[in-house]
């Protein structure tokens, strides 16, 4: 990591689109600062002038219509923590390597987003009968790489079930109590609670509700797995976070005072996370103590006394969250989520000396 | 061509797992005869013991069930004439080059299909109300060189949409009067008239009915396209053929003699073929003579003749077909068809001399 360049706070996984990862060890508070959040784009920032911006909302609906910045901000907005991570988050740990960003532990973050409930605005488009998913559309867009894509620029989008749609999605104005920055999605971004951030689409111009399934780009042939339902393999579009636990204290490679009592510290996410357990070289998994209380959606920091050894050595640190309904993390990354939904335990190598 | 390995009468374009192509200059008869008629495979070709196969209907229905070979062919059965064409029929002429089986003109034969309407298979179960799609899966499978693909053996299988399955499907086996040969699908395979041969899945050993959308391997990340709407590219399943003609006689290479009267003479199909006409050089299109009567999903031959000129040189023939709609063939391939559905009007070179 020290071999990084940073730009503040950040490490600069790519420049053009910027793309930078918060450095996980730098984990302090409930809320992550701004300028610590990690920025996850896939063409250039989008230059947008909230004067001429406009939200247009359209499709299967009574009355499609379009909606100002200052008319937008006026509506009745909520305030809520929401924990993004993306879905490439860890990436750097899979074996043999692959293509993508090459996230560590700090593609995740956890913000207090306020913004406007999207169901008030698809109740006053009026959401027709047949209508079945909700395309979020963004202003970012252009070229792709991959030979398999659409031809020409594509516009970032994605979809999301009209059930989903009309329960806790934000359209977000303010983020951490400051307009957004438009590294994050000035002037409007979603904020798709418990998903895999892709779906919290930034720079937010469009919204299409549809009757069938939109298999966009982002959706198909990026940002998604293969799930297995009648023996048969299914293409599945990513969504919900997978739940996990990460160390933040102490970093691979420190290296430690022997016989010293240190702090063991964390956050876990993903789920409504019920437990957190620390495990030393294998021996037995040990309840970490959940220093945040339970908020949906939001992460739950975590720590553990752990006195290190009275003799110099390496030791490897694991951590494990449970949801509440007794769910945890894998040992091995399941091939079929390709490079996507990196939940397995991970090993943090330290050095007593 | 001529540099081609054949087995029996066809062009071997792969032989593990065969990929055998008719040499469309022999098209001759309304029914292509069976070891004309071309061969696509994915994976090698099952040997099914009869007495030991089943056809299982599950998923989405009131009562699931098995039936035999004997029970089933004992069902009634109708026999229709139904053109089948690769999704790739004609790949060879993309430029750039690109990756699959390098189909010239003769991924494509007519055939008399005998079978039991899958309709009929499907009352029996009792479809539920739920019902969304039916997916056709067969004995054939193996692991994909697609790194971006499910991992381990793969099956090969299609969905169709119900009320497509509960119209003219037919699960077939006999062909041109016979049993159906290990390479067209014993001992039974589906044809889906009208849709690209991908989806008459060969070797079928099961139906699943499913209330979701299937998007399985070979109708996501192949056998699909992008079509644009509402300003978005969608990933959608190759599903009907488009209207096509081909030029049999001359072949690409054909040296005439001057001054002399021939017969341009080929096939079309794709849609109800209304019209065929073709140009030589870019003058003006001359209408061909329809020598086929109208049948549905069955393609018409057609001819015109031609006096060939008095001076040697050299000539391009095209012919292209017309729908009963208006519809024609493109000049130009649409990349976001990728390596799929290419329809163009083709050229074929000819000398006089």
């Amino acid at each position: 990591m020290k071999d990084q360049p940073m730009r503040a706070e950040k490490i600069v996984r790519s420049e053009d689109p910027p793309n930078l990862e918060m450095p996980f060890s730098t984990l302090d508070g409930f809320i992550t600062p701004t300028e610590s959040f990690y920025v996850r784009t896939h063409f250039p920032v989008p230059n947008i002038d909230r004067s001429k911006w406009r939200l247009r909302l359209e499709g299967e609906v009574e009355n499609a219509f379009e909606i100002t910045y200052e008319e937008l901000i006026a509506l009745e907005s909520r305030t809520i923590p929401v924990t993004l991570e993306c879905a490439g988050n860890n990436r750097i740990f899979l074996e043999p390597k692959v293509k993508g960003v090459q996230w560590e532990l700090g593609a995740v973050g956890n913000a207090e987003w306020t913004g406007v409930p999207l169901s008030l605005l698809l109740e006053r488009a009026g959401v027709k009968a047949n209508a079945l998913e909700v395309i979020l559309e963004g202003a970012d867009a252009g070229p792709l790489a991959e030979s398999k894509g659409p031809q020409g620029d594509v516009r970032f989008a994605r979809s999301i079930p009209l059930s989903k749609a009309c329960s806790d999605v934000l359209l977000v104005h303010r983020m951490n109590g400051e307009e957004l920055h438009p590294e994050h999605g000035f002037p409007l971004r979603a904020i798709v609670p418990g998903w895999y951030a892709m779906a919290s689409v930034k720079w937010l111009q469009r919204i299409v509700v549809t009757d069938t399934p939109y298999n966009g780009y982002y959706q198909t042939l990026d940002y998604a797995y293969w799930a297995e339902t009648d023996g048969l393999a299914k293409l599945t579009s990513l969504s919900s976070m997978q739940v996990k636990a990460e160390i933040a204290y102490p970093p691979t490679g420190a290296v430690l005072k022997t016989a010293t009592r240190i702090r063991i510290f964390g956050a876990a996410w993903g789920a409504d996370v019920a437990k957190v357990e620390v495990n030393v070289d294998g021996a037995e998994w040990k309840l970490a103590r959940l220093i945040d209380e339970a908020k949906p959606n939001a992460w739950r920091r975590w720590e553990l006394d752990w006195t290190t050894p009275a003799q110099p050595g390496r030791h490897v640190l694991t951590a494990r969250a449970t949801d509440k309904d007794g769910r945890g993390q894998p040992t091995e990354h399941d091939p079929n989520r390709g490079t996507y939904m990196i939940s397995r335990i991970l090993p943090i190598e330290v050095e007593v000396a």
